[in-house]
């Protein structure tokens, strides 16, 4: 089927469609950029929620239960799940994605794993696409969950309006220390699996720590839930809102869309440049011999560097 | 002090003008390049080892037994912890680097922390410049220890020659999850705490891991160690060795390092291509009103790339 049928398809509300031509979007860069051209006047519509966190947090049962809670209300919602996949694993992962199976029927919910291998660094990008596609399809929410806390999450996450970090009552310092990291970046916190041990005390620290935090404009909520006995979800779904409307009410909407397109043309810019930076140090092998220089101490890298951008017509001030 | 001095200093050994150098090329960019040109002729001497696995496994500890060991055999050894920092934490980390600070008065070992914060996705470039500061002074061993599991730090464990990846029984599923993602990437497998309970079957399950990955030229040994206890220890670094003299008889040695020079000079053209592209898109705001024009709809970003890649004298194909 020719895109310009698929793109037709998808935009009549056509699941299958829509799956296609995510594949098209992430594995064919050419034909990407023709589908997201014709596209892009149907986007920017979407909002888009990030859900982080570390592993074990149970990311993957609350994403489940806010679907079911914003189907209800009439919504489109799609799911976009990143998934650390490697040939010699399976297990936990695998079992979470069988359990959304039952949501994968439903004709206003559109979920689709992601393996960060084989994507390593650029997988951003890819999710972008498909961001792209889903908004155009006229999915109301579209939720990235993340399945673990490695640093091409923290940057897909970042793609997203609103970014739910979900913590859990005892987890111990060694995750912790890694949570630290990126706690920062959480728009709200929820405490999942709060009947356990030690919830009060989870949500106490998290609350002081943002108290700590002087320079936030906005204070993000802490919310307790239990995602398996599905408590707590429409406070963390009214949470949601309220953000958005803070988005919204304050310009931060705009501002941040804003700064997410400019990067992406620079980043467009800058893949066409080394398309041609790559092209010239192949050219006859010219950088094989450079780096044999290099090893033998005739040369440095800077040196090596100066001479091809010579080469590209650039000066490198 | 100029910077020539510093560089005579820390050839001559002065682990002060080592510190200092490191911290003016993790800070200063342009003074950065011109220590950098001035060592490359001392450089390619030390050998590089990489120690990452889960949070927990007990990383530093086994650091802290290997630079022993390897000082008692009279080598210079230097090591570069990432810790993933932050405002919020200190704990269990800051208590690692403590118990480590009877090493760092050996005046045949240097130890430095670098931070993941602030240098979010640019670490490795901070680190491998570190190294080159290390190599030329002279440390026989480097090694880069690692906290966490995230890709950032993949990236930069990757720069090693030997690549060890410490496991323990016991981490439970969501852990190990995220391991297999980056269980290929280990030369040698080191497992720790192997005095407790279920050490054998966590050595059996990553042989039969290893056994399953038929496309592998070595097959990485396991070895069972308790930092701890300093047992195992001399058995891991006859295995380093081991994978030394197995890098250097079979060329992979040269080819690895040939190829990353080959990656860094290529980085190198593309930060300066950057600073050109976001010096033309900055100009008098220019990319503020494209941005506009595609929420608008009226142009998509493909289209704002190809006018500045015009503007740049470059044909996007």
């Amino acid at each position: 089927m020719s895109y310009m049928k698929l793109i037709e398809n998808m935009l009549k509300g056509q699941k299958r469609a829509c799956g296609k031509l995510i594949t098209i979007v992430e594995n064919e860069p050419e034909e990407a950029e023709k589908i997201l051209r014709e596209i892009h006047q149907y986007t920017g519509k979407a909002h888009i929620i990030g859900i982080t966190g570390p592993p074990g947090a149970g990311k993957s049962t609350l994403t489940d239960k806010m679907v079911k809670a914003l189907i209800k209300e009439g919504n489109k919602v799609a799911v976009i799940a990143i998934d650390p996949t490697s040939p010699y694993t399976g297990g936990s992962i695998l079992g979470d994605r069988i359990r959304m199976q039952d949501l994968a029927l439903d004709p206003n919910v559109f979920i689709r794993s992601m393996g960060t291998r084989g994507h390593l660094g650029g997988l951003s990008k890819y999710t972008k696409n498909a961001l792209k596609v889903l908004d155009a399809a006229g999915y109301d929410y579209i939720i990235i969950e993340t399945v673990g806390v490695g640093q091409s999450e923290v940057d897909i996450v970042k793609i997203a309006d609103t970014i739910i970090m979900v913590m859990v009552p005892g987890l111990g310092d060694d995750i912790q220390s890694i949570k630290a990291g990126i706690m920062e970046i959480g728009d709200i916190f929820a405490v999942n699996k709060s009947d356990l041990f030690g919830a009060d005390r989870t949500a106490t620290e998290i609350n002081m720590m943002l108290d700590l935090s002087m320079d936030m404009e906005r204070r993000p909520p802490v919310v307790k839930v239990v995602a398996a006995k599905n408590e707590g979800i429409d406070d963390l779904i009214n949470e949601v809102r309220e953000h958005i409307n803070y988005l919204k009410k304050s310009g931060k909407f705009e501002e941040r869309r804003k700064n997410n397109l400019k990067l992406e043309v620079v980043e467009l810019i800058e893949e066409e440049l080394r398309k041609i930076v790559i092209s010239h140090t192949d050219k006859e092998s010219k950088l094989d011999g450079e780096v044999v220089d290099i090893l033998n101490k005739k040369k440095n890298v800077y040196e090596v560097r100066d001479e091809f951008l010579g080469k590209l017509n650039r000066s490198p001030n």
